[in-house]
Protein backbone atom coordinates (compact mmCIF):
# COMPACT_ATOMS: atom_id res chain seq x y z
CA UNK A 1 0.00 0.00 0.00
CA UNK A 2 1.09 3.38 -0.88
CA UNK A 3 2.32 5.81 2.51
CA UNK A 4 -0.18 8.68 2.82
CA UNK A 5 1.94 11.31 1.49
CA UNK A 6 -0.14 14.65 0.92
CA UNK A 7 -1.39 16.20 4.75
CA UNK A 8 -3.38 19.40 4.85
CA UNK A 9 -4.79 21.36 8.04
CA UNK A 10 -8.38 21.06 7.11
CA UNK A 11 -9.73 17.69 5.97
CA UNK A 12 -9.98 17.53 1.95
CA UNK A 13 -12.77 16.05 -0.44
CA UNK A 14 -11.78 14.13 -3.35
CA UNK A 15 -12.67 15.44 -6.92
CA UNK A 16 -13.51 13.49 -9.80
CA UNK A 17 -15.13 13.93 -13.27
CA UNK A 18 -17.93 11.96 -14.83
CA UNK A 19 -18.51 12.53 -18.89
CA UNK A 20 -22.13 11.98 -20.31
CA UNK A 21 -21.31 10.95 -23.95
CA UNK A 22 -24.51 11.17 -25.92
CA UNK A 23 -24.16 9.59 -29.69
CA UNK A 24 -26.75 8.98 -32.44
CA UNK A 25 -27.24 6.12 -34.72
CA UNK A 26 -30.15 7.05 -36.64
CA UNK A 27 -32.21 4.82 -34.99
CA UNK A 28 -30.97 5.19 -31.02
CA UNK A 29 -29.89 7.73 -28.59
CA UNK A 30 -27.06 6.24 -26.92
CA UNK A 31 -24.84 6.86 -24.12
CA UNK A 32 -21.16 5.53 -23.76
CA UNK A 33 -20.06 3.48 -20.54
CA UNK A 34 -16.88 1.48 -19.62
CA UNK A 35 -16.65 -1.18 -17.47
CA UNK A 36 -14.93 -0.98 -14.19
CA UNK A 37 -11.38 -2.64 -13.54
CA UNK A 38 -11.31 -1.90 -9.78
CA UNK A 39 -13.14 -1.65 -7.01
CA UNK A 40 -15.61 0.10 -5.61
CA UNK A 41 -17.98 -1.36 -8.48
CA UNK A 42 -15.70 -3.77 -9.86
CA UNK A 43 -16.49 -5.10 -13.07
CA UNK A 44 -19.66 -2.98 -13.22
CA UNK A 45 -20.88 -0.28 -15.90
CA UNK A 46 -19.95 3.64 -15.32
CA UNK A 47 -19.38 6.91 -17.18
CA UNK A 48 -15.99 7.70 -18.31
CA UNK A 49 -14.33 9.41 -15.48
CA UNK A 50 -11.73 9.83 -13.26
CA UNK A 51 -10.04 11.87 -10.56
CA UNK A 52 -8.71 15.60 -11.41
CA UNK A 53 -5.08 15.67 -11.10
CA UNK A 54 -3.61 19.23 -9.00
CA UNK A 55 -1.29 20.09 -11.94
CA UNK A 56 -4.48 19.96 -14.24
CA UNK A 57 -8.03 21.79 -15.05
CA UNK A 58 -11.22 20.19 -14.23
CA UNK A 59 -12.11 20.30 -17.72
CA UNK A 60 -8.61 18.70 -18.91
CA UNK A 61 -9.25 16.04 -16.86
CA UNK A 62 -12.67 15.56 -18.28
CA UNK A 63 -10.92 14.80 -21.60
CA UNK A 64 -8.05 13.27 -20.16
CA UNK A 65 -10.12 10.51 -18.41
CA UNK A 66 -11.88 10.20 -21.83
CA UNK A 67 -9.57 9.85 -23.86
CA UNK A 68 -7.60 7.32 -21.49
CA UNK A 69 -11.00 5.78 -20.99
CA UNK A 70 -12.58 4.98 -24.07
CA UNK A 71 -9.79 6.86 -27.05
CA UNK A 72 -12.41 9.71 -27.18
CA UNK A 73 -10.13 12.65 -27.96
CA UNK A 74 -11.15 15.99 -29.68
CA UNK A 75 -14.64 16.84 -28.67
CA UNK A 76 -16.78 19.89 -27.63
CA UNK A 77 -17.47 19.34 -23.66
CA UNK A 78 -20.04 21.68 -21.90
CA UNK A 79 -20.16 21.71 -18.66
CA UNK A 80 -23.32 19.85 -17.00
CA UNK A 81 -23.47 19.54 -13.25
CA UNK A 82 -21.89 19.25 -10.26
CA UNK A 83 -22.93 16.42 -7.65
CA UNK A 84 -21.83 17.51 -4.07
CA UNK A 85 -23.91 14.89 -1.65
CA UNK A 86 -21.81 13.63 1.17
CA UNK A 87 -22.16 9.90 0.24
CA UNK A 88 -22.04 9.24 -2.98
CA UNK A 89 -18.76 7.61 -2.84
CA UNK A 90 -18.14 4.91 -1.15
CA UNK A 91 -14.22 4.99 -0.53
CA UNK A 92 -14.17 8.94 0.61
CA UNK A 93 -15.64 12.19 -0.23
CA UNK A 94 -15.57 12.60 -3.46
CA UNK A 95 -17.48 15.46 -5.34
CA UNK A 96 -17.75 15.04 -9.55
CA UNK A 97 -18.34 17.45 -11.86
CA UNK A 98 -19.76 16.15 -15.09
CA UNK A 99 -19.59 17.29 -18.73
CA UNK A 100 -21.72 16.61 -21.29
CA UNK A 101 -20.92 15.77 -24.76
CA UNK A 102 -23.01 14.52 -28.28
CA UNK A 103 -21.24 13.23 -31.52
CA UNK A 104 -22.22 11.10 -34.16
CA UNK A 105 -21.35 7.49 -33.43
CA UNK A 106 -19.87 7.11 -37.59
CA UNK A 107 -17.43 9.48 -36.86
CA UNK A 108 -15.68 8.19 -33.85
CA UNK A 109 -13.98 4.74 -32.84
CA UNK A 110 -14.08 3.62 -29.12
CA UNK A 111 -11.60 1.71 -27.36
CA UNK A 112 -11.10 0.35 -24.35
CA UNK A 113 -8.14 1.83 -22.42
CA UNK A 114 -5.83 1.48 -19.60
CA UNK A 115 -8.68 2.35 -17.15
CA UNK A 116 -11.25 0.26 -18.16
CA UNK A 117 -12.14 -3.17 -19.25
CA UNK A 118 -14.32 -2.78 -21.36
CA UNK A 119 -16.23 0.28 -23.60
CA UNK A 120 -19.33 0.32 -24.85
CA UNK A 121 -22.76 2.30 -26.20
CA UNK A 122 -25.89 1.50 -24.86
CA UNK A 123 -29.18 2.79 -25.86
CA UNK A 124 -30.65 5.22 -23.42
CA UNK A 125 -33.85 3.60 -23.34
CA UNK A 126 -31.72 0.15 -22.02
CA UNK A 127 -29.16 0.97 -19.26
CA UNK A 128 -27.16 -1.69 -17.78
CA UNK A 129 -27.54 -1.21 -13.92
CA UNK A 130 -24.69 1.83 -13.27
CA UNK A 131 -22.15 2.30 -10.65
CA UNK A 132 -22.30 5.36 -8.07
CA UNK A 133 -25.25 7.81 -8.50
CA UNK A 134 -24.14 7.70 -12.33
CA UNK A 135 -28.04 6.90 -13.30
CA UNK A 136 -28.86 10.14 -11.38
CA UNK A 137 -25.80 11.98 -13.42
CA UNK A 138 -27.29 10.51 -17.10
CA UNK A 139 -30.98 11.79 -15.56
CA UNK A 140 -29.24 15.20 -15.41
CA UNK A 141 -27.38 14.64 -18.83
CA UNK A 142 -30.92 13.94 -20.49
CA UNK A 143 -32.92 16.70 -18.93
CA UNK A 144 -30.08 18.98 -20.28
CA UNK A 145 -30.64 17.38 -23.98
CA UNK A 146 -34.38 17.91 -23.54
CA UNK A 147 -34.22 21.27 -22.32
CA UNK A 148 -31.79 22.53 -25.22
CA UNK A 149 -34.49 21.11 -27.84
CA UNK A 150 -37.27 22.97 -27.14
CA UNK A 151 -34.79 26.45 -27.33
CA UNK A 152 -31.74 25.47 -29.54
CA UNK A 153 -31.16 23.15 -32.84
CA UNK A 154 -29.74 20.31 -31.94
CA UNK A 155 -28.80 17.70 -34.54
CA UNK A 156 -25.90 19.14 -35.86
CA UNK A 157 -23.31 16.89 -33.63
CA UNK A 158 -25.48 13.89 -33.63
CA UNK A 159 -26.31 13.31 -37.10
CA UNK A 160 -24.03 12.60 -40.38
CA UNK A 161 -24.02 15.27 -43.00
CA UNK A 162 -26.62 14.42 -44.62
CA UNK A 163 -30.14 12.75 -43.20
CA UNK A 164 -33.75 12.45 -44.17
CA UNK A 165 -36.55 14.21 -42.20
CA UNK A 166 -37.01 10.89 -40.97
CA UNK A 167 -34.00 10.80 -39.23
CA UNK A 168 -34.35 14.01 -37.82
CA UNK A 169 -37.84 13.32 -36.80
CA UNK A 170 -36.27 9.77 -34.94
CA UNK A 171 -33.86 12.05 -33.07
CA UNK A 172 -36.22 14.68 -31.87
CA UNK A 173 -38.84 11.86 -30.84
CA UNK A 174 -35.96 9.72 -29.22
CA UNK A 175 -34.58 12.67 -27.38
CA UNK A 176 -38.09 13.48 -26.13
CA UNK A 177 -39.13 10.42 -25.50
CA UNK A 178 -42.69 11.06 -27.61
CA UNK A 179 -43.85 10.72 -30.51
CA UNK A 180 -44.36 13.55 -32.90
CA UNK A 181 -46.92 14.12 -35.73
CA UNK A 182 -44.88 13.76 -39.04
CA UNK A 183 -46.43 16.67 -41.12
CA UNK A 184 -46.81 19.28 -38.00
CA UNK A 185 -42.93 18.46 -37.19
CA UNK A 186 -42.00 19.42 -40.64
CA UNK A 187 -43.73 22.65 -40.98
CA UNK A 188 -42.04 23.89 -37.89
CA UNK A 189 -38.85 22.19 -39.12
CA UNK A 190 -38.19 24.13 -42.46
CA UNK A 191 -40.44 27.15 -41.79
CA UNK A 192 -37.27 27.46 -39.66
CA UNK A 193 -35.40 27.53 -42.85
CA UNK A 194 -32.70 25.71 -40.73
CA UNK A 195 -31.81 22.62 -43.48
CA UNK A 196 -31.38 22.45 -47.31
CA UNK A 197 -32.49 19.81 -49.23
CA UNK A 198 -30.24 18.08 -51.56
CA UNK A 199 -30.37 16.74 -55.25
CA UNK A 200 -29.92 13.73 -53.62
CA UNK A 201 -32.45 10.21 -52.71
CA UNK A 202 -32.17 7.58 -50.43
CA UNK A 203 -31.36 4.61 -52.19
CA UNK A 204 -32.19 0.87 -51.98
CA UNK A 205 -35.22 1.49 -49.88
CA UNK A 206 -38.33 0.01 -50.41
CA UNK A 207 -40.38 2.39 -48.98
CA UNK A 208 -40.85 5.81 -51.33
CA UNK A 209 -36.76 7.18 -51.58
CA UNK A 210 -36.60 10.07 -49.21
CA UNK A 211 -35.02 13.26 -50.09
CA UNK A 212 -31.73 14.04 -47.82
CA UNK A 213 -31.33 17.33 -46.66
CA UNK A 214 -28.36 19.18 -44.46
CA UNK A 215 -27.75 21.49 -41.60
CA UNK A 216 -27.18 25.26 -42.86
CA UNK A 217 -24.28 25.87 -40.33
CA UNK A 218 -24.77 29.61 -40.62
CA UNK A 219 -28.35 29.32 -39.59
CA UNK A 220 -27.70 26.73 -37.04
CA UNK A 221 -25.47 28.85 -35.50
CA UNK A 222 -27.59 32.55 -35.83
CA UNK A 223 -30.55 29.88 -34.16
CA UNK A 224 -28.08 28.81 -31.63
CA UNK A 225 -27.56 31.99 -30.60
CA UNK A 226 -30.79 33.80 -30.59
CA UNK A 227 -32.88 30.66 -29.74
CA UNK A 228 -36.73 29.66 -30.31
CA UNK A 229 -39.71 28.24 -28.82
CA UNK A 230 -40.25 24.76 -30.75
CA UNK A 231 -43.33 24.07 -29.28
CA UNK A 232 -44.59 20.39 -29.47
CA UNK B 1 -0.05 26.93 12.99
CA UNK B 2 -2.17 24.33 13.55
CA UNK B 3 -1.03 20.76 12.53
CA UNK B 4 -1.08 18.87 9.59
CA UNK B 5 -3.42 16.24 10.49
CA UNK B 6 -5.27 15.09 7.49
CA UNK B 7 -3.14 13.08 5.02
CA UNK B 8 -3.99 11.38 1.95
CA UNK B 9 -2.02 8.98 -0.63
CA UNK B 10 -3.07 11.05 -3.58
CA UNK B 11 -2.91 14.81 -3.54
CA UNK B 12 -6.40 16.76 -2.78
CA UNK B 13 -7.83 20.00 -3.85
CA UNK B 14 -9.94 22.09 -1.90
CA UNK B 15 -13.53 22.72 -2.75
CA UNK B 16 -15.22 25.52 -1.97
CA UNK B 17 -18.51 27.62 -2.93
CA UNK B 18 -19.09 30.81 -4.23
CA UNK B 19 -22.44 32.62 -4.16
CA UNK B 20 -23.27 35.12 -6.69
CA UNK B 21 -27.36 36.92 -5.30
CA UNK B 22 -28.41 39.62 -7.32
CA UNK B 23 -31.52 41.67 -5.68
CA UNK B 24 -32.89 44.45 -7.67
CA UNK B 25 -34.35 47.57 -6.17
CA UNK B 26 -36.69 48.83 -8.90
CA UNK B 27 -33.76 50.60 -10.49
CA UNK B 28 -30.65 49.05 -10.21
CA UNK B 29 -29.84 45.12 -10.28
CA UNK B 30 -27.24 44.78 -7.37
CA UNK B 31 -24.94 42.02 -6.56
CA UNK B 32 -23.88 40.77 -2.80
CA UNK B 33 -20.67 41.21 -1.72
CA UNK B 34 -18.47 40.37 1.62
CA UNK B 35 -15.36 42.51 2.58
CA UNK B 36 -12.80 39.78 3.61
CA UNK B 37 -11.14 39.54 6.96
CA UNK B 38 -8.00 37.46 6.36
CA UNK B 39 -5.93 36.91 3.59
CA UNK B 40 -5.46 36.58 0.66
CA UNK B 41 -7.26 39.35 -0.45
CA UNK B 42 -7.89 40.53 2.72
CA UNK B 43 -10.21 43.75 2.66
CA UNK B 44 -11.06 42.81 -0.72
CA UNK B 45 -14.51 42.60 -1.62
CA UNK B 46 -16.14 39.01 -2.85
CA UNK B 47 -18.45 36.98 -3.12
CA UNK B 48 -19.66 35.23 -0.23
CA UNK B 49 -18.24 31.91 0.38
CA UNK B 50 -16.15 29.53 1.78
CA UNK B 51 -15.03 25.83 2.35
CA UNK B 52 -17.07 22.86 2.16
CA UNK B 53 -16.85 20.69 5.06
CA UNK B 54 -16.80 16.93 4.43
CA UNK B 55 -19.87 16.46 6.63
CA UNK B 56 -22.07 18.52 4.21
CA UNK B 57 -23.54 18.73 0.78
CA UNK B 58 -22.11 21.38 -1.48
CA UNK B 59 -25.22 23.18 -1.50
CA UNK B 60 -25.51 23.13 2.21
CA UNK B 61 -22.15 24.45 2.46
CA UNK B 62 -23.39 27.40 0.01
CA UNK B 63 -26.50 27.62 2.31
CA UNK B 64 -23.86 27.67 5.17
CA UNK B 65 -21.48 30.44 4.57
CA UNK B 66 -24.37 32.79 2.65
CA UNK B 67 -26.27 32.44 6.27
CA UNK B 68 -22.26 33.27 7.92
CA UNK B 69 -21.41 35.58 6.41
CA UNK B 70 -24.71 37.63 5.48
CA UNK B 71 -27.37 36.91 7.58
CA UNK B 72 -29.39 35.51 4.49
CA UNK B 73 -31.48 31.87 4.70
CA UNK B 74 -33.61 30.18 3.16
CA UNK B 75 -32.97 31.50 -0.56
CA UNK B 76 -33.63 29.41 -3.58
CA UNK B 77 -29.77 28.65 -4.83
CA UNK B 78 -29.47 27.08 -8.11
CA UNK B 79 -26.33 25.79 -9.12
CA UNK B 80 -24.21 28.35 -11.66
CA UNK B 81 -20.95 26.86 -12.70
CA UNK B 82 -17.80 25.12 -11.26
CA UNK B 83 -14.72 26.97 -11.55
CA UNK B 84 -11.63 24.91 -12.07
CA UNK B 85 -8.70 26.14 -13.10
CA UNK B 86 -5.45 25.00 -11.79
CA UNK B 87 -4.14 28.68 -9.88
CA UNK B 88 -7.24 30.11 -9.01
CA UNK B 89 -6.47 30.54 -5.88
CA UNK B 90 -2.76 31.46 -3.96
CA UNK B 91 -3.15 29.36 -0.94
CA UNK B 92 -3.66 25.86 -3.27
CA UNK B 93 -5.37 24.24 -5.04
CA UNK B 94 -9.02 25.14 -5.06
CA UNK B 95 -12.21 24.21 -6.98
CA UNK B 96 -15.49 26.48 -6.69
CA UNK B 97 -18.76 25.32 -6.76
CA UNK B 98 -20.63 28.61 -7.68
CA UNK B 99 -24.56 29.21 -7.02
CA UNK B 100 -27.03 31.72 -7.87
CA UNK B 101 -29.34 33.24 -6.53
CA UNK B 102 -32.46 36.26 -6.97
CA UNK B 103 -33.50 38.15 -4.48
CA UNK B 104 -36.18 41.20 -3.52
CA UNK B 105 -34.39 44.12 -1.63
CA UNK B 106 -37.17 44.61 0.22
CA UNK B 107 -37.61 41.19 1.71
CA UNK B 108 -33.86 40.71 2.71
CA UNK B 109 -32.05 42.61 5.54
CA UNK B 110 -27.92 41.49 5.21
CA UNK B 111 -25.62 42.13 8.11
CA UNK B 112 -21.88 41.26 8.17
CA UNK B 113 -21.26 37.58 9.84
CA UNK B 114 -17.98 36.16 11.15
CA UNK B 115 -16.30 35.87 8.41
CA UNK B 116 -16.83 38.77 6.86
CA UNK B 117 -15.97 42.61 7.74
CA UNK B 118 -18.87 44.05 5.72
CA UNK B 119 -22.01 43.22 3.69
CA UNK B 120 -22.97 45.32 1.14
CA UNK B 121 -25.03 45.52 -2.16
CA UNK B 122 -23.31 46.98 -4.93
CA UNK B 123 -24.98 48.23 -8.66
CA UNK B 124 -23.71 45.34 -10.78
CA UNK B 125 -22.64 48.42 -13.25
CA UNK B 126 -20.33 49.87 -10.58
CA UNK B 127 -18.64 46.87 -8.72
CA UNK B 128 -15.59 47.02 -6.90
CA UNK B 129 -12.32 45.54 -8.03
CA UNK B 130 -13.16 41.76 -6.71
CA UNK B 131 -10.87 38.85 -5.10
CA UNK B 132 -9.76 36.10 -6.92
CA UNK B 133 -11.72 35.18 -10.20
CA UNK B 134 -14.84 36.03 -8.70
CA UNK B 135 -15.15 38.63 -11.61
CA UNK B 136 -15.22 35.49 -13.89
CA UNK B 137 -17.67 34.54 -11.43
CA UNK B 138 -19.97 37.14 -11.66
CA UNK B 139 -19.97 37.45 -15.37
CA UNK B 140 -20.88 33.84 -15.51
CA UNK B 141 -24.15 34.90 -13.11
CA UNK B 142 -25.06 37.80 -15.10
CA UNK B 143 -24.60 35.75 -18.64
CA UNK B 144 -27.48 32.95 -17.08
CA UNK B 145 -29.73 35.96 -15.78
CA UNK B 146 -29.64 37.09 -19.41
CA UNK B 147 -30.39 33.46 -20.95
CA UNK B 148 -33.18 32.96 -18.85
CA UNK B 149 -34.93 36.38 -19.98
CA UNK B 150 -34.92 35.25 -23.37
CA UNK B 151 -36.80 31.49 -22.37
CA UNK B 152 -38.69 31.43 -19.18
CA UNK B 153 -40.43 34.94 -17.37
CA UNK B 154 -37.97 36.22 -14.91
CA UNK B 155 -39.17 39.04 -12.28
CA UNK B 156 -41.18 36.93 -9.54
CA UNK B 157 -38.16 36.97 -7.47
CA UNK B 158 -36.85 40.09 -7.93
CA UNK B 159 -39.87 42.58 -7.87
CA UNK B 160 -41.99 43.48 -5.59
CA UNK B 161 -45.83 41.76 -4.74
CA UNK B 162 -47.57 44.98 -6.98
CA UNK B 163 -45.00 46.86 -9.32
CA UNK B 164 -46.21 48.88 -12.45
CA UNK B 165 -45.18 48.09 -15.76
CA UNK B 166 -42.40 50.45 -15.96
CA UNK B 167 -40.79 48.88 -12.89
CA UNK B 168 -40.56 45.61 -14.75
CA UNK B 169 -39.24 46.68 -18.05
CA UNK B 170 -36.71 48.42 -16.55
CA UNK B 171 -36.18 45.03 -14.79
CA UNK B 172 -35.56 43.73 -18.23
CA UNK B 173 -33.76 46.48 -19.35
CA UNK B 174 -31.18 46.48 -16.68
CA UNK B 175 -30.79 42.32 -17.44
CA UNK B 176 -30.38 42.96 -20.94
CA UNK B 177 -28.63 45.86 -21.35
CA UNK B 178 -30.65 47.71 -23.43
CA UNK B 179 -33.16 50.04 -23.99
CA UNK B 180 -36.18 48.63 -25.25
CA UNK B 181 -39.12 50.11 -26.62
CA UNK B 182 -42.33 50.82 -24.24
CA UNK B 183 -45.08 50.12 -26.85
CA UNK B 184 -43.55 46.67 -27.90
CA UNK B 185 -42.71 46.01 -24.49
CA UNK B 186 -45.60 45.70 -23.11
CA UNK B 187 -47.27 44.23 -26.22
CA UNK B 188 -45.49 41.23 -25.65
CA UNK B 189 -45.30 41.11 -21.64
CA UNK B 190 -49.45 41.18 -21.87
CA UNK B 191 -49.49 39.03 -24.70
CA UNK B 192 -48.15 36.47 -22.31
CA UNK B 193 -51.21 36.59 -20.24
CA UNK B 194 -48.45 36.39 -17.46
CA UNK B 195 -49.89 39.59 -15.71
CA UNK B 196 -52.76 40.88 -13.80
CA UNK B 197 -53.76 44.03 -13.40
CA UNK B 198 -54.49 45.57 -10.10
CA UNK B 199 -56.90 48.12 -9.49
CA UNK B 200 -54.60 50.36 -7.86
CA UNK B 201 -52.56 53.02 -9.23
CA UNK B 202 -49.52 55.36 -7.86
CA UNK B 203 -49.91 57.76 -5.49
CA UNK B 204 -48.00 61.14 -5.11
CA UNK B 205 -46.26 60.94 -8.36
CA UNK B 206 -45.40 64.23 -10.76
CA UNK B 207 -46.01 62.21 -13.89
CA UNK B 208 -49.40 60.61 -14.77
CA UNK B 209 -50.00 57.35 -11.98
CA UNK B 210 -48.75 54.20 -13.46
CA UNK B 211 -51.53 50.96 -12.61
CA UNK B 212 -50.21 48.12 -10.83
CA UNK B 213 -49.66 44.59 -11.78
CA UNK B 214 -49.03 41.02 -10.11
CA UNK B 215 -47.81 38.09 -11.52
CA UNK B 216 -50.09 34.84 -12.13
CA UNK B 217 -48.57 32.59 -10.36
CA UNK B 218 -50.11 29.64 -11.88
CA UNK B 219 -48.92 31.07 -15.74
CA UNK B 220 -45.64 31.90 -14.09
CA UNK B 221 -45.12 28.83 -13.10
CA UNK B 222 -46.44 27.45 -16.57
CA UNK B 223 -44.08 29.41 -18.79
CA UNK B 224 -41.50 28.81 -16.27
CA UNK B 225 -41.63 25.26 -17.24
CA UNK B 226 -42.90 25.20 -20.68
CA UNK B 227 -40.24 27.93 -21.86
CA UNK B 228 -41.23 30.93 -24.45
CA UNK B 229 -39.00 32.84 -26.67
CA UNK B 230 -38.94 36.79 -26.01
CA UNK B 231 -37.76 38.35 -28.56
CA UNK B 232 -36.33 41.33 -28.53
Amino acid sequence: MRANRYTYAHPHPAVTVDCVVFGFDNADLKLLLIRRKTPPFQDGWALPGGFVRLDESVEAAARRELSEETGLGELYLEQLFTFGEVNRDPRERVISVAYYALLKLSDHHVQAGTDADAVAWFPVAKLPKLAFDHELVVAHGLQRLKAKVRYEPIGFELLPGKFTLGELQRLYETVLEQSLDKRNFRKKILSMKLLEPLNEYQRDVAHRAAQFYRFNRRRYEQLKKRGFNFEI
